[in-house]
């Protein structure tokens, strides 16, 4: 298949934070995978590409999703009755055990990368479990479907039950670096990233050798941070020398910027109740939150106070957060946002204005899109990805612009229903 | 078509408010309309009945929606960055504006008629707007569906534009009171319900005349209620006189109890910022809440406490909010239900413990049911409403309950990929 093509069709995206640049009956080109641009014509130059006429149906940058939970996917929706730490005990620990299980694994994570491929996201940070053989298969699942993704072996030695504890940090530390070693080179749209759990799972000594790891293979990190009151108040305990949760990924050098002083893409998952020092040193070290409203509402973590994020100057895109979020549905996860965001403004803080749509749109596009380089917009060089959206199933008695019909679409979750087609880093998924 | 038959697959229903029954493989019968009970072997005595095997399905009481607005349907989930008063300006009066034309109202009523009757809602109580022809088409409509409705027309004769603003008091008791004798006796499941919009909508002299027409036609009443802060305030300002918002419904005999002491069904929608004497008064009269958790999300009105509104006694269903909500789905109000009561339960009352799923369960069944009578479950003597729905095309690898299903199904609005089949007061509709 050529990465150099044209698509026709109602194109939208960000053109800036607050706002949606829509042309209908455009066209929208692909050289060997780096978008050229949206044209009201197509230029001369451009005649000679193949050309895909989308009709009506709108043509939309591929959603990024930075904080998702493969072996969680089968329990999504379920047991939503509960707290983070009881659902962890519950729910995700007992069911990521059966991960050790390579058939186990084959059936679930071929059931994910199925729906995954199926929905609106383009790409996605992916938390696998701490087992390296299906972390693999995985792994191999995400390349064969076309999706771009990063994907972590976990790292958890400790405070989880028996079957998914790692013995030792040396063997945590051992396996994932049989891990990378076992992974390196063999794909081109999936790569590893370093995935210690979250605090109360790693030991200071499992850190420290994650610290050595990520400097020797020069990886981006995923964790979590600040989630939960009881959660933050664990880690305190635990981290008695840290001065706030994200200093004690900090002074292991896992925080955006190691101890050499280099920078490296971290993105933190949740950050509903980072005190100020958190923030500013997110900024500082570049580090990304991953907003993930459905499951803050499920677990009852609370809402992530976004808008300050965003004034903070903190880069911020979305995560569905399977299984604490339900849905992979990235629809969903903007509309969640806004949605969240007019309740903080109206029981938390007046001065915290509600995230609008377009800045939704924006978050789950552009601003999850900057952690895996230009992606998220179909301004001229940024990496080719695309979903083509069919409403037609809607059917309206009055006139609606492109932009109504849109914010419809996401809030009712409409790529659930199906997309017409997707692209992935020039690649035309389905 | 018969009203008595057997439905045989996995039943459940509300054995209490925290508790669902699951029955597998198990039968409910409908006799005339009237459910007999669920089994587990079928009765000799009802062997001669017709069977319907759905297998594995669910069979679940059919839902209901105790506060929508059909002419908002055509915009469902656009101008949603709007607080409710700016949003009634700009969306919903304009949208309203068109019912005046026949045809408009034929073309919008008919599509939201065939969205909700293939929805899980099998009863609502709906808001038309101020026209009385158009009124009349979607009741006939409704009642060619077979689905269980109670339909007003709208009462407003201040504060609304020109083209929605009925002329005068007189004028718009005048219109009621020809749509009461039109419509009287030409439906067998479509009644109606008398609809001022809210106090801001109705002058005293209306509510009088409205009054006055309920008792004489004894007509239950729907409306809303303490919505939004701004509201309130605006109705302290309209109706000095009244001690809280309710009390200027009570005033004039539209709120559970008429001047002569006579109770009467009456449905407040939201219930938001409700003051104790409010709630008193709600207890005291009788007056369910139509609680909606997405339009009071969407229109950044709040958090219903509807824990607090439970202990105290109060009777509680759900509501869509078409279009403050956004979709008609009640499997999505259920779970929103939940959510912001996990929110409210985080941030604002750590004494009002969150809304299970199963409670979430009994309100959209037997909770708003109550509202129609013996409605939403399938103990004997309720009526026959029933929906069944096909969760196969979400595939598991792990082993779940039926409960697990039910709530994933719940969580996913598996409602909008299209039911099974559906049943209201023992009769098929599709």
């Amino acid at each position: 298949m050529s990465d150099s093509f044209v698509l026709k069709g109602t194109v939208c995206y960000s053109r800036s934070f607050t706002e949606i640049a829509v042309h209908p009956a455009a066209y929208v080109v692909c050289e060997e995978g780096v978008c050229r641009g949206v044209f009201d014509a197509l230029p001369a130059v451009y005649e000679a590409l193949s050309l895909t006429d989308f009709g009506e149906r709108f043509i939309l940058p591929g959603l990024v999703d930075l904080h998702i939970h493969a072996p969680q996917y089968p329990f999504r929706g379920t047991g939503m009755d509960l707290e983070l730490i009881d659902w962890l005990e519950t729910r995700a620990f007992p069911e990521e055990a059966k991960y050790s299980d390579p058939d186990y694994a084959e059936t679930a994570y071929r059931q994910f990368v199925d729906h995954l491929t199926r929905s609106a996201t383009t790409r996605a940070c992916i938390f696998a479990t701490r087992h390296r053989e299906s972390t693999e298969l995985l792994m191999d699942l995400l390349e064969e479907s076309g999706l771009v993704t990063c994907v972590g072996k976990v790292n958890m030695d400790r405070n989880a039950p028996e079957p998914l504890r790692e013995a030792s940090a040396a063997l945590s530390a051992r396996e994932t670096r049989l891990w990378l070693e076992e992974t390196a080179g063999r794909y081109q749209r999936t790569k590893p990233i370093l995935t210690p759990r979250f605090i109360p799972s790693c030991t200071d000594a499992l850190l420290e050798e994650l610290q050595t790891i990520r400097q020797d293979w020069n990886l981006p990190v995923q964790s979590h941070l600040s989630e939960n009151p009881g959660e933050i108040r664990w880690v305190q305990d635990l981290c008695p020398e840290a001065d706030f949760y994200g200093d004690a990924y900090d002074r292991r050098g896992l925080f955006g910027r190691d101890r050499r002083g280099q920078s490296f893409p971290t993105v933190m998952a949740h950050c509903v109740w980072s005190p100020p020092e958190e923030v500013a040193r997110m900024k500082e070290n570049g580090v990304f939150v991953a907003h993930c409203p459905a499951s803050n509402t499920n677990l009852a973590s609370g809402i992530a106070p976004v808008r300050r994020y965003l004034e903070a100057g903190l880069k911020v895109g979305l995560g569905s957060d399977v299984a604490g979020g339900h849905t992979e549905s990235l629809f969903r996860a903007m509309t969640d946002a806004v949605q969240v965001s007019k309740l903080y403004w109206r029981l938390v803080d007046p001065e915290a204005k509600p995230i609008t749509f377009p800045e939704a749109f924006y978050l789950a596009t552009r601003g999850g899109g900057a952690f895996f380089g230009n992606v998220g917009s179909f301004e001229p060089g940024y990496e080719f990805d695309a979903i083509v959206l069919d409403d037609s199933l809607l059917p309206h008695p009055q006139p609606m612009t492109a932009l109504q019909r849109l914010e419809r679409a996401a809030y009712l979750s409409l790529d659930l229903l199906g997309l017409h087609a997707k692209y992935a880093a020039g690649r035309r998924i389905f």
